[in-house]
């Protein structure tokens, strides 16, 4: 199963049978909103808190996740989730009410490539047929935790992201139909010394770009393989560094192929909020599960590869002067039809 | 590989080929002193910050198990850890030090064998030949994350417990001497409405149970198959109650066999100070690889089930007035002798 030094590479062909995400009421306005199955018109989803109506979003598209694969709860026999939230509690809550075995993680961003490679990894090594893999952000929850309050309405600099209101689930299965997950490329930690938490996309390109290059390395094929490789969330700055790093590696990934899940999420009319792009574990989650799918369901897309990208800074380790750790996790479906 | 709901059966016997273990001041004043590598005379290690001390333990914790393994970094294909501090920085920041492909993981003090039993699922499946799973924490830092910075001299109610200061690393290999993981039962969230942060025994108790049963209900074997069955960690209030419920499930295992990581760690001379018993996912990692293993190695151990037990609140959690949903992950391990 392990290629190389860092991929699994999945013969058992772990299908994901179906999949659910949801949007809160920004993204409703944004190009993707017909991916979402599930649409929120104010950011609180009747909660009293932010943070509740983050869990809330999660169990929904859990919900809706094994609805559409035709299952009941009690045939899903692991959950495997996290968040951004202190001590995943969007996740672990969401998995109090799912009832099932549970494996918290954490990747910040990178947790629901994270998420899907370990849930695949169980369902090819027959330890599970029915994995429900997931990650949920909530703009105000998120910003809040790392940055400030949005009721502050605190000015950002231009590098900033906008924290995506988004949750997404893949449920996993051992046979049945839908696209298969072949690979993943499990990252390491790149830390290029930036400590600005306003310039997560520019941190997190180089990690994005050391777990790509050890994909085609580990496997040894071309980027040309892939109909897209979306990196998720680096944003418009990360984006660019990381178009430039890969040429530097000798990495020929044409233009038209390469995007990144935060370039996607929001269009033209959201810039102003959105600056660099969006961010947060909901949106690679959100734009892989529902976007992304949907373009291979209707034939577009033959075989994609995600590498979400998490920093993994603390607000704590950021008030210590720390630098922000980065990692990327890569994770291709290929389409069954 | 899956067998009966949540349990792992690991045929191709992943094998802990080292471990190391490192304890802080307190630790060294208890009865196990002896079982550690590696013993700080103060709670600093020579870092400016309680945070910075957590990582450095577990980074020594990795460097003594990778050096007692005969092996170099380069040679582990991945690190599985996580901690209790938010965004688990002691892991990140350690992976980063340890330049690993790195699957950060969240179960508080149920880390420890979450990290064990997903370790071994990649070893048994052949994606990876040697991965190194890992968890500390520090007296300092948790209880500042959790409750109130050590400093102030908060008093605690007597079914508090103490946040070990400690580290446990295990090195699993695919061949080679040690002893072997066998299974692993992946547990449920368990929720009894308890929301009390002093009482995290009474809280996790129930989780212990639910996985303890499932457990020996998944492999239909009885509880005297083990030598010992320790919960982590319960402490004295928690481990009476569990007692308790055994009974009334109808699951015998006997007194003298079932025990808990909390209560082993320290001695009747630090009985005013830890209360009901030590905590922290440092305590049942250290006491499994140090301890338990060390027993295990002099032949007074042959099989061994470590049940691993965590509160998965978080401060704002319980500001919120939420209960603790709590859950356990048990594994088994069998001496090669």
């Amino acid at each position: 199963m392990l290629q190389g030094h860092q991929t699994w590479v999945f013969n058992n062909r772990p299908t994901i049978i179906s999949a659910a995400t949801v949007g809160g009421p920004f993204e409703a306005e944004g190009p993707l909103a017909n991916d979402f199955d599930l649409l929120h018109g104010d950011l609180w989803l009747g909660q009293d808190s932010y943070e509740k109506a983050q869990k809330k979003m999660l169990e929904e598209a859990c919900e809706k996740a094994i609805q559409k694969g035709g299952l009941q709860k009690q045939d899903i026999q692991f959950f495997l989730a996290g968040d951004l939230l202190n001590q995943i509690i969007s996740s672990s809550f969401a998995a109090r009410t799912m009832a099932m075995p549970f494996l918290g993680l954490y990747g910040a961003c990178s947790s629901s490539m994270e998420s899907l490679a370990l849930g695949a990894l169980i369902v090819n090594s027959k330890a599970g047929n029915y994995v429900l893999c997931g990650t949920v952000s909530h703009n105000g929850a998120v910003e809040k935790q790392f940055r400030y309050p949005t009721e502050y309405g605190a000015q950002k600099p231009p590098t900033a992201q906008w924290t995506a209101t988004a949750a997404g689930v893949a449920l996993l299965a051992a046979e049945g139909e839908g696209p298969k997950v072949t690979c993943a490329t499990i990252g390491r930690i790149v830390d290029m010394g930036i400590s600005d938490p306003y310039n997560m996309g520019g941190a997190m390109a180089p990690a994005a770009v050391d777990t790509i290059t050890a994909h085609f390395r580990d496997l040894r094929i071309n980027p040309r393989e892939y109909d897209i490789i979306a990196t998720g969330d680096l944003g418009r700055v990360g984006h660019e560094i990381a178009s430039d790093l890969l040429k530097k590696h000798n990495i020929d990934i044409p233009t038209e192929i390469f995007t990144d899940c935060g370039l996607l999420i929001y269009g033209p009319n959201q810039q102003s909020e959105v600056l660099a792009g969006g961010s947060g574990c909901g949106c690679s989650a959100a734009v892989t599960y529902g976007h992304l799918l949907n373009r291979m369901k209707k034939g577009e897309l033959r075989k994609i590869l995600i590498v979400a990208t998490g920093a993994l800074l603390s607000p704590l380790s950021y008030q210590q002067k720390e630098s922000i750790p980065c990692i990327a996790h890569a994770v291709s479906i290929v389409s069954s039809q």
